[in-house]
């Protein structure tokens, strides 16, 4: 049963990550996924260029999220601490959608060398997008690079134990990441 | 001028990077590659299975050669030391031909949303299978992932100064990799 009211968008979204789990990616079609989704095949095209951008339609609005709360962060903030204000920010963003395609898009991409890549592609994005957030802060090269790289650990293991856990508890994506960052740092003390 | 008496297989991945660079990835064939490295189709196929796979087909033994390299770290051996044993293990395995074709397989990677896709996906497996020999020693996750992902990073890093530095000095990768890890390190002391 879905949690949320989904539009358009959502619905080829949701339609699109059922289909390749079901059936794989390299058998679906732009047509089955408009059909299954209730919609034209000239509404699948006005919101995504192919079945493969779709996977990853929200990599530009996460790096822009990550990149604007590491640009915010106070003056005084440290690399870590502005990477974490990254993460609240691009965190508050995903809702009950985001939870719920968790596990299923990770089924998918599991089933597909093709997004296997351009999943790896979003982290290196990702990352790459914190770092020049944090370069332009004023960090210094290997540090920043090395934070951003942090940041997407972070990321990942965050959003995996929230949309594996239960997700009729209350709690936010930003819970998880941030701990997930205060793991990876105490973790980092004991590398030696 | 080559610094170093290239086989079959060697010649076919020369051809094949240097033609991706000439005229793109897509519009190479295997024919093409087999042509311009004097070898039949039969055998480019005894080497690879298609021409995507060339790009990478050190991955599985570089991962090999890290994950060895850090199981046989003494057992007094901190994470990062047992990484740091991989790296050095899995450097002296590059030689003047890994040297050379650095900067162009850089260029045809830059030119080739797949290719892209696929290296992507080479450093999730190399960090994967440094975790692996990490956990297997007992180092606690968070610690082995961080470790495994700090030696692709240090591994990238010094793979790209040592291939884009001058290719007579008889330095060597372990040297340029070994660096780069300590310079991460050094970085994780001061993210706070």
């Amino acid at each position: 049963m879905a949690r949320w009211e989904p539009g358009a968008r959502e619905r080829l979204i949701v339609a699109a990550v059922d289909l390749f789990t079901e059936q794989g990616y390299d058998a679906t079609t732009v047509a089955q996924i408009a059909e299954r989704a209730g919609v034209t095949k000239s509404t699948f095209f006005r919101h995504f260029p192919d079945k493969r951008e779709l996977l990853v339609a929200g990599q530009e609005t996460l790096s822009r999220l990550l990149a604007e709360g590491i640009a915010e962060a106070p003056v005084s903030a440290g690399p870590l601490e502005a990477v974490a204000a990254g993460l609240e920010r691009a965190s508050s963003a995903m809702g009950p959608m985001n939870r719920e395609l968790g596990p299923r898009l990770k089924a998918a991409v599991a089933a597909s060398a093709e997004l296997q890549g351009r999943d790896a592609l979003k982290s290196v994005s990702l990352a790459a997008a914190m770092t020049t957030a944090l370069v332009t802060r004023g960090v210094p090269d290997p540090t920043a690079h090395l934070a951003g790289e942090l940041g997407v650990l972070a990321f990942k293991r965050g959003y995996a134990e929230w949309s594996e856990s239960d997700r009729d508890s209350e709690d936010e994506l930003a819970q998880h990441t941030l701990k997930a960052l205060d793991e990876l740092q105490a973790a980092s003390a004991s590398l030696g």
